[in-house]
Formats: C-alpha cells, sequence, structure tokens
C-alpha cells in the first residue's frame, strides 16, 4: 500500500510544481493591451478547438465505454470501461490545462523580452513545464489510483504479494487480480490513446489546413496579405501551433508514458508478481520527482545559449532519474527474488541473479530516447550538412529540394533503428542475464519506461518551444524593436530544435511502447510464438505494413479538403462582415467561428482513418490471432520507418528555407528560397500531420489488440 | 528424362520464335539515312554501356564464383559455382541479344510508320518478342540443363522418381538429389539476380542520370537546346530508355521466373518428390509455347487501337497457358499421388486429394499479376482520376502536385497488398485442400510460377515500350511528316500504359519469388518457426524494414551525382571539340565516351548499396538464422510497399504532366505545366531508379540467403 502512496505523493509533487509555475505564470506582465488582445483571440481559439473536440470525443468514449462493457464483460468489462473513462478524462485535463496555460504564457513571454533573455526564457519555458509536469503528474496519478483503488482497496494485494486465490466481486464478475492487471489496467491505457488519437491526428489535420489555409487566403481575397490580423485565418495559424504541439504532443506523450507504465506492469505482474507490477510505477515516481527537481536547473544567463539552459534540465533530469532508479532497482529486486508463474499453461521459476541488468535495461532505453532525439537533431538542423545540402540543391529548383529532402529522410531511419535495435538487443540480453526465463521480455518493457520516465520534462521543453514561437509572433503584430524581436527570436530558434529532438523522442517512445503492448498481447492471447513462416502471420505482417501508407495518404489528402472548408469560410466573412475587409476599426472578423469550423472539419476527416484504425486489428484478430500478431508487427516496423522519414524530411525542408532566409544561397525571395519554399509546403503535412499520426497508430492499435484479446479465439 | 527433355523443348521454341523475328525485324526497311544514323548512335551507344557493365561484372562473378565454391564446399560449392556462372552468362546474353535487337528496331518501326500503324506495330512489337521471348527461352533452359545435367545424367533420378540413396561424386564431393535440388540450383538463381543487380540497379542509375543530365546541359551550355543533336547527352538519353526498360526490365524478370520456378522446384522436390520438382518446369515450359503462341495474335488493325492488339496477346497467352495447365497438373499428380518427406527431422506422409487445389493456386498467382498490373494502370494513367487530381493541383503550385504524387502512391499500396495477400491466402488454402500438411507451401510456390510462366509475352509487350518510344524520338529528329508523327505518338502513349502495367507485374512477381525463396530458406536451414516475439527475430524484422529505406535513399542521391558526372563531360566536349557547338557538318560529340563516362558513374554509385545488399543478409545469418528469417522478411514487406509507392507515384506524376501537355488546364508552358514537370522530375528517379531497385533487393537477398544458408548455424 504504502509504495504506492509514495508513488501518488510523487505525482503530486509533479502537479504541485505546475500549480505553482502556472500561478507564477499568470504573475507576469501580461503585456500592452495589443498583445493581450492577440494573445486573447488565441487563448479563445485554442478553447473553441477544445471545446468542438471533447464534445465529439465525448461521443466516442461513451459509446466506447459502453461496447467494452458489454462484449468484455467476462474480463471486468465494466470496471474497465471506468477505467478507460478515467485514462481519457485525465489526459484530456492535462490537455486543457496545458494549453490554457501555454496561450497565456505567449503574450507574457513578448513582454518578459522586453526586459532580457533569462526573464523572457524563464516565462516561456514555465509555461511549457505546466503542460510537461501536469501530463506526466497526471498520467503517474491515474495509474497509481487505478492500481491502489483495483488491488489494495480490494484487499487483493498485502505486503508486497498477491493474496494466493482472492478475487474481487463486482457487478456480478469475479475479477483475481491477474485480471486487473492484464485487463482492467490497460483499459486506463486506451482511454489515454482516444485522446492522443484526436488531438494528434485531428489536431494535425487542424494545424497544417490552417497553415496552408491562412497562406492560400492571400492569393485568392486580393489585397490580404498572408500575415495581417484582419484575415481570421491567420489566428487559426496560432491556435494551430498550440494545437499541434503543446496539446497533440502532450497527449501523445501522456499515451507512451500510461502505456510505458502499464504493459511493463502486467508483464512485471506475469513475471516477477506484484514486486515486477510495482517497479515501472516506481520507476516513473522517480522519474517525475527528478523531472520536477530538473526545471529548477533552466535559468538562462545574460549572455548564455538558451539552449543550453534547456539542455541542463533535460540532461539533469536524466541523470538524477538514473541515479535514482539504481537503487530502487537494487532496494526491490535484490539478488534471490524469486516467483513462479504460470506462462501459457506451464509453471516457471523465475529467480533474481543480477538485478543490475535490469538497472541496464532502464539506462539504455533513457540513452536511446536522447540518441534518436539527437538523430533527427543532425538531419534537421541547419547546423549539419544533410540540411545545407537540401538548400543547395535549391539552386537547381523545387524538383531537386524534394528530392534531396526525400533522401534525407529515408537515410535518417538507418540512425533511428540502429538506436532502438541496440536498446531492444542489450535489454533483452540484460533482462535475461538479471532473470533468466522471462527476465528479458519484462526488461524491454523496463526500457520503455527508462526512455518515458522524464517525460515531464521532455514536453516541457516541447511546450517550451509553440510558447516561443507565438510570443515571436506577437512581438512582430504588437511592433516591437528589433532587440525584443531578437530576443524572441533567439527563443524560437532553440525552440525548432527541442521540437525536432521532441519528435524523434515521441516516435522512439511510441516505437517501445507499441512493443511492449505487443508482448502483452501475445500473453494475454497465449500465444507462445507468432511464426512468420505461417501463411496467416505473413498475410498479416503484409496488411499490418500497408495501412501506414494508406493511413499517411489519407492524412495528407485530409489537410488539403479541411484548408479548402477554411478558405471558403473566410471567404464567407469577408463577403458578409461589412468594413472587415477596408480594416475598419472595431470590425473584427469571427475568429472562433473560424476555428470551429476548421475543427469540425478536421474531425470530419478524420472518421475514416481513425475507424480504420480501430476496426482493423479487431478485424484481423477476429480473423485468426496470430494474423493480428503479425499486423501489429508489421504496423509497428513500417509506422516506425515512415514516422522517422517523414519528421526528418519534414524539419529538414523546414530548416532548408530557413537557413536561405537567413541570406544563404541568395537569402528571401531568390529562386532558391522560393525552390526551399516548396520543400516547407511539402514537409509541413509530413511533419506535423501524417508523421505524428503513426506514433499513434501504432499505439492505439496494439493497446486495442491487448483490451480486446479476450475476444480473440482463433489461431 | 523426357520430361526435362520436353521442357527444352519447349524453350527451344520460345529461343525460335525469337530467332525468327530477330530475323524478320532486321529484314525490314531500315529507313532514310538521317534515321539510320540516329539509330546506329544509339546501338553503339548500348553497347557501350553493356561492354562496360559486363567487364566489372565479370569480375565481381568470378569472384562470388570463387567464394562459393571455398566457402560452400561441403554443399556443393564448385557445383554451384559453376551453375551461378551459367545462370549470369544466360541474363547477359538475353540482355545483350534483346538491347541489340530493340535498338535496330527502333528506326524501321520509324520507317513502317510512313507506311502504316498495323505495320509500325507489328515491328515494334516484334522487335520487343525478340527480348521476351530470349528472356524466357533462355530462363527456361538453362534451369532445364541444370535439372538434365545435375540429376538425369547422374543417374540420380529415373521413372520420376529419385533413386533412393544414390549420390553423385565430383570434386571430392557426395552430392545427394536433395543437394542440387536446394542448394546447387537456386545458384543458377543467383546468377540471375547478380545480372539484375546491375542491370536494374546500374541501369537505372545510368538512365536517369541520362535523362536528367541531358535536361541541365540546356541550362549549364547556353544556346544549346535540351533535344538538340549536338548535344552528347541526347543520345545518352535514348540509349537510357533501350538500357532501363528493355535490358533492366528484362533481367529483373529474368531474375523472377528463373527464381519462380527454382524455388518451388526445390520445395516441390521436399514436399512432393522428383514430381514436385517437376511441375514448376513444365508450367513454365507449357507458358512459354503458350506466349510465343499468343504473339501470333498481336497484330494491329488500320483503325483500331493499338493497345487492344497487345492486350490480346497478353490474355491470349494466359487463357492458354491456364487451359494447359489444368491438364498438366491433373496428369502429372492425380489423385492419390503419394509422397514420404522428412520435414524438420520428422517424416511426414503426403498424398494428393484434390489436384485442383494446385491448379487453383497456379490460376490465382496469374490473375494476381495481372491485378497488381492493372492497378499500377489505374493509379498511373490519366484515364483514371488519381492523375488527374495530380494535374489539378498543380493549380495551387508545385508542393500541392508533390503531396498529391506522393499520397496516391502511398494510397496505391493498399489495392496491390489486398491482391497479394488474396492470392498467398487461396493458393495456401487451396493447397492444403489439394495435399494436407505441405500442399499450402508448394501451393504459394506454384503461385509464382502461375504469375510468371507467361513472362515471355509480358516481357515482349513491355520491351515494346522503348522501341515506340524511341522511333517517335527518330521521327521528330528526322522530321518525319505530321501524319507519321500520330502514328508513332498513338504507339509510344500505349506503350506508357504497358510499362505501367509491366512494372506492377515486376514488382508483384518479385514479391511471390521472393516468398517462395524465403521459405526454401526456412526449410533449407531447418528453422520451422521464425517467432516475431523472439527478441533477435524482431530486430531482423527492424533492420531489414529499415534497409529499403536506405537503398532508396542512396539510389536517388546516387542519380544526382552520376548526372553531374555526365553534365561535366558534356561541357568538356563542348570546350575541346570544336565546331561542336556551332553544329559544323560533320562535327559530332564523342557519343561512346559520354555513355562510358556515364557508365562508370553509375557503376561506381551502385558500389556501396550493392555491396550492403550482400553482405547484410550473410551478417544477419552468421549472427543468427532466426534473425536473418525476420530481416527478409522486414525487408520483403517495405521493399514491396516502397516499390509500389515509389513506381506509383512516379508514374501518376509522368501521367499528370502529360496530361496537361495534352492542353488540359492551360497547355505547355502554362504555370500548371510547370508545376507538373517539377512532380515529374521527381518521380523519375522514384519510378525508374529506386523503385525497381526495390524488385532486385528482396529477390537479391533472399537468394543469397538460401544460397549461404550451409552457412548459418546459429538459432
Amino acid at each position: 500500500m504504502s509504495y504506492v502512496l509514495v508513488a501518488i505523493a510523487c505525482a503530486l509533487v509533479g502537479l504541485g510544481t505546475a500549480g505553482y509555475y502556472a500561478m507564477w505564470v499568470l504573475k507576469q506582465d501580461a503585456g500592452t493591451p495589443l498583445m493581450q488582445k492577440i494573445s486573447k483571440h488565441i487563448q479563445e481559439g485554442a478553447l473553441a478547438f477544445l471545446t468542438r473536440e471533447y464534445r465529439v470525443i465525448a461521443i466516442v468514449l461513451v459509446a466506447v465505454a459502453i461496447a467494452m462493457g458489454v462484449f468484455l464483460s467476462a474480463s471486468g468489462g465494466w470496471v474497465m470501461s471506468i477505467a478507460y473513462l478515467i485514462g481519457a478524462v485525465f489526459s484530456g485535463s492535462a490537455g486543457f490545462i496545458g494549453l490554457t496555460i501555454a496561450t497565456r504564457a505567449n503574450s507574457r513571454t513578448t513582454q518578459a523580452a522586453t526586459k532580457s533573455m533569462p526573464k523572457a526564457l524563464e516565462v516561456a519555458f514555465r509555461g511549457g513545464a505546466v503542460m510537461g509536469l501536469t501530463v506526466a503528474g497526471l498520467g503517474l496519478l491515474g495509474v497509481s489510483l487505478c492500481f491502489i483503488v483495483l488491488l489494495y482497496a480490494t484487499g487483493l494485494v498485502k505486503d508486497l504479494a498477491i493474496v494466493e486465490g482472492a478475487a474481487w466481486s463486482i457487478f456480478g464478475m469475479t475479477l483475481p487480480a491477474s485480471t486487473i492487471f492484464s485487463d482492467v489496467i490497460p483499459g486506463f491505457g486506451l482511454g489515454a490513446s482516444t485522446i492522443a488519437l484526436f488531438a494528434r491526428v485531428g489536431g494535425g489535420i487542424y494545424t497544417k489546413a490552417a497553415d496552408v489555409g491562412a497562406d492560400l487566403v492571400g492569393k485568392v481575397e486580393a489585397g490580404i496579405p498572408e500575415d495581417d490580423p484582419r484575415n481570421p485565418a491567420v489566428i487559426a495559424d496560432n491556435v494551430g501551433d498550440n494545437v499541434g504541439d503543446v496539446a497533440g504532443m502532450g497527449a501523445d506523450l501522456y499515451e507512451s508514458y500510461v502505456g510505458a507504465i502499464v504493459a511493463p506492469l502486467a508483464l512485471g505482474a506475469l513475471y516477477l508478481g506484484f514486486k515486477g507490477a510495482l517497479l515501472p510505477v516506481l520507476i516513473a515516481a522517480v522519474g517525475m520527482v527528478c523531472s520536477a527537481i530538473a526545471t529548477l536547473f533552466v535559468r538562462g544567463k545574460e549572455d548564455g545559449h538558451p539552449g543550453r539552459a534547456l539542455s541542463t534540465g533535460t540532461y539533469g533530469a536524466a541523470i538524477l532519474t538514473l541515479i535514482a532508479c539504481y537503487f530502487l532497482v537494487m532496494w526491490l529486486l535484490p539478488v534471490g527474488t524469486a516467483f513462479t508463474s504460470v506462462v501459457a499453461g506451464a509453471t516457471v521459476s523465475h529467480a533474481v541473479v543480477n538485478p543490475l541488468g535490469f538497472f541496464i535495461a532502464i539506462f539504455v532505453g533513457l540513452a536511446a530516447g536522447m540518441a534518436i532525439g539527437q538523430a533527427s537533431e543532425i538531419y534537421t538542423s541547419d547546423a549539419y550538412s544533410a540540411v545545407k545540402k537540401i538548400a543547395e540543391a535549391g539552386k537547381t529548383g523545387p524538383a531537386t529540394v524534394i528530392l534531396s529532402g526525400l533522401a534525407t529522410g529515408m537515410q535518417s531511419t538507418a540512425a533511428s533503428i540502429v538506436f532502438l535495435v541496440i536498446a531492444m538487443g542489450v535489454s533483452y540480453y540484460a533482462g535475461n542475464w538479471a532473470m533468466p526465463d522471462g527476465g528479458g521480455i519484462f526488461a524491454v518493457g523496463l526500457s520503455a519506461i527508462g526512455m518515458l520516465a522524464t517525460t515531464g520534462i521532455v514536453v516541457a521543453v516541447d511546450a517550451y518551444g509553440p510558447i516561443a514561437d507565438n510570443a515571436g509572433g506577437i512581438s512582430e503584430m504588437s511592433h516591437q524593436g528589433p532587440e525584443v524581436r531578437a530576443i524572441t527570436d533567439s527563443l524560437d530558434s532553440v525552440g525548432n530544435t527541442t521540437a525536432a529532438i521532441a519528435k524523434g523522442f515521441a516516435i522512439a517512445s511510441a516505437a517501445v511502447t507499441a512493443l511492449a503492448y505487443f508482448q502483452l498481447y501475445a500473453s494475454k492471447v497465449g500465444l507462445t510464438t507468432i511464426d512468420i513462416l505461417d501463411n496467416k502471420v505473413i498475410i498479416g505482417l503484409f496488411i499490418g505494413g500497408m495501412f501506414p501508407f494508406l493511413f499517411s495518404s489519407m492524412a495528407i489528402n485530409a489537410v488539403g479538403r479541411a484548408a479548402q472548408a477554411r478558405i471558403e469560410e473566410v471567404r464567407r466573412q469577408f463577403r458578409e462582415i461589412t468594413g472587415l475587409r477596408e480594416g475598419v476599426e472595431g470590425v473584427e472578423g469571427e475568429y472562433g467561428k473560424c476555428v470551429d469550423i476548421a475543427t469540425s472539419a478536421a474531425l470530419r476527416e478524420m472518421v475514416l482513418p481513425a475507424s480504420l484504425t480501430v476496426a482493423l486489428p479487431i478485424i484481423m484478430g477476429l480473423w485468426s490471432k496470430s494474423a493480428l500478431g503479425g499486423f501489429l508487427a508489421g504496423s509497428l516496423v513500417v509506422g516506425f520507418l515512415l514516422a522517422i522519414f517523414m519528421a526528418n524530411a519534414g524539419g529538414a525542408w523546414d530548416n532548408a528555407k530557413k537557413y536561405v532566409e537567413g541570406g544563404q544561397l541568395g537569402g528571401k525571395n531568390s529562386d532558391t528560397h522560393k525552390a526551399t519554399v516548396v520543400g516547407d509546403t511539402v514537409g509541413d503535412p509530413f511533419k506535423d500531420t501524417a508523421g505524428p499520426s503513426m506514433n499513434i497508430l501504432i499505439k492505439v492499435m496494439s493497446v486495442i489488440a491487448v483490451v480486446f484479446a479476450p475476444l480473440f479465439t482463433r489461431g
């Protein structure tokens, strides 16, 4: 009992820190009336987006919860439904809180930039830290609460061990501890996944449709420049940054974080009993506190580089977490910890021989996450050759820019795969060294939670990006002087780097989370092998591999159509609101309406891809559980590859354009610049819509397989 | 004995028909002196390419043959080396003969077009048929010869059965029949693969570098228009069409064809003894004769559509082959055919229950090949909506053209995967229905040879394309009248369609061939399961999935660098050859030199990707044979997806540009046209370099796994 209370306490430490930062941010000077007005529009837009989105999600949540209750009644259906709803509500709340603060931190950052860089950095980072710590805090709190209510409160667990033969009776069902670990708690993960699906895919379509819409409105409506505040789509564009990089990324990493606790928790229960289930929760708890502490390290120096301050925070959290995890593992699973489990009908005895092996797994997970993030940075930052080459290619026109970017994205998959594979291989061997027979699979799960333990600060650093970006926009729209803009620009450029790293990290974490769910799926349906030589498995592999391509094509097309819906609304407003086109004092576009219509369009575009994402694994599973195994493996591998490919190609194009805009190769408005703009436009839906969707895709499909596993009975 | 002699006779029928067509083509009027001169330059260029390429290949062949002899000496190494060299020499000869005739048929087609469309169609098609029938004829002849020499001549086989306990002693080795089936004959397949690797990848780089080089020379050398015959790169460009679509596609399908005979042959020997080994050879023999007969159906009508004539040939061959295969299967494997085999240590008895099931497998293979080809047509022809949408996207600039094309390519993977998976599933079930315990795996192999049985006519129709294309070029360069050009244009436009269908077919056949090799690999190394839950297998799956991306990026980058080498050579010629720039009568560029330099550049660019293709499977296999299993599956799935994606995106962009050039959406030189030109340029290395390389990649890696299987001993 007390151990889980520790985890809850740690979650509250994180949430408390978030609360403190939120108060602190709100107390800062919100800037001039003009700054406040622009910021207010962004806030209202973000709220309009969330309101509309949550209304749709609410319907989906209720429908899924009922379906789970009815179809999975034999394995804790209704209890699972409740866990599911809690998971969703917690994720949704994190998104709401984070977005609320982030959209208030923007003008305050601009205002702080009129004072000094360190001050502005502090406001922007603390604004992001609210999101980061809330995501991690609510994730940990939710899992811990499920844990404590379901197990301790029902008397299934006592003194670090499951009470032999005990079961909980509720709604006329009998739930032993194993059902709760492997069936009910993953329901919580599915709740997080549902929100992530909407926030990431719907948000991604929204964001880029806003971007494209704002760009094109200038072309279809004569006399309205692209960035003119009269254009209602401009505010929608700024809202989009927050929706994508704050709410979307937050929900994505929330899902990974929860999955990385839930899946090893269930696997740990299988191989190591209660202590095995407890370890992932405690690792997350430790990482939570270390992340909260590390946020204090982030302080800019007057003549320092703002990026260094952020790195100090991230690496500080990682080092603290590793040190704490070492002692945690040594204390919880000392040499000789023994456990007897029933794996696929056979009783197996396990004993921990080298606990250090489990620590190594945590370490390589964390290191791989950082390494994959760094690899993204190398392929997408103009400090390295890949981006420069793409910009050079602009000299021979847009086609060579596109080819060069596509080749860069494809090439970048190699480094990420190598790091991922090393982490998987090393953690597996280390796990089997730590505990022969079963330690390997558990350790791969531990590497996932190792990677995600510092989610709090990773999301904080990522959410800092759009705040800095918005602050730059506001400083421009509110006509600040060049010294202020120099500060916001320097913060913004660091934001691009952190965004690239966070993207790589999000993809890697999605892959390890999906892998852990995949192993859990196999355990749950009792598959001891998923044999590629079996015709059904290879068919599953092919279909699973195809789906990420199909999904990406739908996402890319959706952006185009959603942008069209937005353009039409903007034209309607110009037509019907007198004085808007002329810029009459006091006349404003209906920003909320514009955001609302754009949100509906984005949500409508989600229906088909989202339905397929949910339906395909269930159909495959009903056909054959080994086919579903192949399907999950295929979608995992291809989804990961496409995610890396699209994120890095998109990021590289973006920065190649910025590199030219920075005065290289002829600078802004040169032919080379125009060529790189084409690359950037192609890259937008790649890196902000289709690419990030892949993270969700691979996680959602694998958690659905886990949750609906009891329905799948045919080999 | 007599049965294999029948196969040899059928091969000779095909080769005889090819010889007849070759004579016939050469007898046609070669056209005006100017036509002949241009054609001669193309011939010389093609010869220069082949000479240079074969010189490099010869070194590789000898090195590989020695390596096989030394490292695989325990399993028939030196005999395998000989089979390997024969396989390579036969494939190389087919390429040489086909290219020689194709480059002579071009001006003759132009000349025939001055008479009538049916006449021109006949010349172009028969020119292509030489390649098609030679590819299939030499493939079948080679396998049959290996078969007859290795088995009959050594007394291992008598009366449709393997002589119990007999073995052949040679070079101090003892080779039982099983070794010959599963070790030696696949060596022949590897020979074909080596040639395909160079012809397809090297040829692909060459082709597109020529294209890009010719385009860009106009920009860097003022006053030389893109298509000016003074530009030595123009001839290289025409050579490229032949090198890519005749020699490259021919070697690709030769490899598939041989693989589709060799792998089911070895699997058939395993599950059904000698008759099982014989069936694939006889199916190929039947398909050979039917293809030769069907070439006679291809006759244009004065007011008919040339595409219809070609379709009649293709479908005619398919129907004839199916009818013949029905009787073949019923006769060779009647109800009750029984066989006892040792599969992975256990003795299993098989008996044929429903021979119809094997016929069904052949049927679905053939149908799937056609269906995947048709799907390519739907996504890449301007008669359908996908291409029109891409052209429409040109109204908002090149970025939307690129996005629309990428989305189309991604979407098109779904249809192809569905057809492939249906063929795999149906043939597997049909095979198990035909013969429980083992019939399924054999039947999947049969579907591969079913798909490829009509290779003769498929390659003929494909090779027709570049002949018609060249004929159009020659008619333009030799200033023919509009009625002649109308005829060559109509032939050329049909050629684009057939090229798209052949591309889809080549990809599908590569996938089924690789699948058959994959099953053979597992049998050879004694893997009864390749378990995705095994950490090594999933690591293999990830690395295998990554490699096609890495390879594609190398291929795309190679085109850019090789184009650069060519541009420099052209500039040198303009600088050093006095009178070339001014177009002085009698002064000509050094076309051969230009081709030679371009060939070297292309071959140099192949070193790294080709080495990795050979080395990676061996390294994986030495580490763990299950990891190699995962690796092959990953590369197969991802390679297939990327092949479809790149081929169809590229084809769609190409035709979107042509659609606009045909006068739609503003026509040539409009902004929309310029936008679609960007798409076409991006699409070129997609559809002609990186895309087709994927076919080779997946086959080469799986045949290498089969051939080097004896070295892989660790689970």
